[in-house]
């Protein structure tokens, strides 16, 4: 069985991404630290955003929507209108945020790409993802970029479906267990894990140790000789 | 030179979306009626976004964002909690409107789609895109959704090579002659305009009325015996 599509997750496979989430989270903290300790300031932020995900779907976007909301409700409504500009220009900053790629990636991708066709599959804001992408300069090495607004195994099975050839002959790298593993598995393709050093709480999940298409590995430079030892 | 496939834009095309930011201003304006009246509150709506374009592309989340920031700014920081809650609202109940396609449109797509390749080419959230696609029931009609950042003559050049026969054989119909009409031609694809009753300040551009591949309906029922009659 030879693979022929590697999918690649971008924010924290590619590139730095939940560490400025985290930044943004700590200037959040200390603009209303008079009305919240940061437990509760997180665990209120972390409802909203539960709360909201159905409407917002992923990105920065909906994240600095959730961060007003909460600093209005933690407030009673008396957060000074400084604090809600200072979280739209925090929102507006992530944006334009320059991208870093992760060590190891451009050698790996460039590598890759000389034996397999390489698909970008990302949840997030569409122009924000864009951006990043062509901010990487490593646009022209994938075949194919899918923005999706929910990683499940039927967006595995479509796209390895659509660029390249089927689920079974491809596999998906990404540092989420719960978005870019396990789906990924359950489409029948094979999946590796590369973490991150920091995971969003709501990606958390156990890893499928015993599953025989199932890889895990420390850094990205790896991946080549992993998917080579497959086939 | 035979037609293939037809590129349709979403929104005020195949369902209202206009006229729901209009209320959703409507709703602004009386928010803020002791700090600005409607021309000037709606001028400084506009820079807002216009502004921020580059940063939040299109889509009711940044508009809500930019709703919020203009009235950070028309009150000198002293909105009320309430004014925010309200516009953060306002925003979620855009999200989750009810579809209503428009006159003709289930029809027309209907009897489209036993002679064409289909493809949805929209702006906007992804995530609220989709849902509305979803909502609308006209999802199995298409061949193929593109969710872009932007639509330029380069948007439908890749588009209608990736899902169809090229820009040559393809007609795009949409409501907008500056994102729908004017870009296609460019691109060498047929374009149809359907004008919607009202249109967003930045879509207004100049008809095309001289160029061999430009047509004009009144509604979308029409469409289908125009196709045709370019065959």
């Amino acid at each position: 069985m030879s693979i022929t599509t590697v999918g690649l997750d971008a924010d924290d496979t590619l590139w730095h991404n939940e560490t400025i989430f985290r930044l943004t989270q700590d200037r959040f903290v200390a603009l209303l630290a008079d009305h919240a300790d940061r437990p509760m300031l997180e665990a209120r932020m972390a409802e909203t955003e539960k709360r909201n995900l159905r409407l917002y779907g992923y990105g920065i976007k909906g994240f600095t929507l959730s961060m007003i909301e909460t600093a209005m409700e933690l407030t009673g409504g008396e957060a000074p209108a400084s604090v809600v500009r200072e979280i739209l220009a925090a929102g507006r900053e992530m944006l334009a945020h320059p991208v870093e790629t992760l060590p190891g990636v451009d050698e790996a991708l460039a590598e890759l790409s000389e034996s397999y066709r390489l698909v970008l599959i990302t949840k997030g804001d569409l122009l924000d993802q864009e951006r990043k992408l062509a901010a990487s300069g490593l646009g022209d090495l994938f075949a194919a970029i899918e923005i999706v607004s929910e990683k499940d195994s039927g967006t595995y099975d479509r796209v390895f479906t659509r660029h390249g050839t089927g689920p079974d002959q491809a596999v998906m790298a990404g540092n989420s267990m719960k978005s870019d593993v396990l789906p990924a598995l359950a489409a029948g393709s094979w999946a590796v894990h590369i973490p991150y050093f920091i995971t969003w709480a709501h990606e958390v999940a156990e890893a499928p140790a015993s599953h025989p298409r199932y890889g895990a590995l420390n850094n990205i430079d790896e991946l080549p000789a992993w998917i080579r030892s497959r086939c």
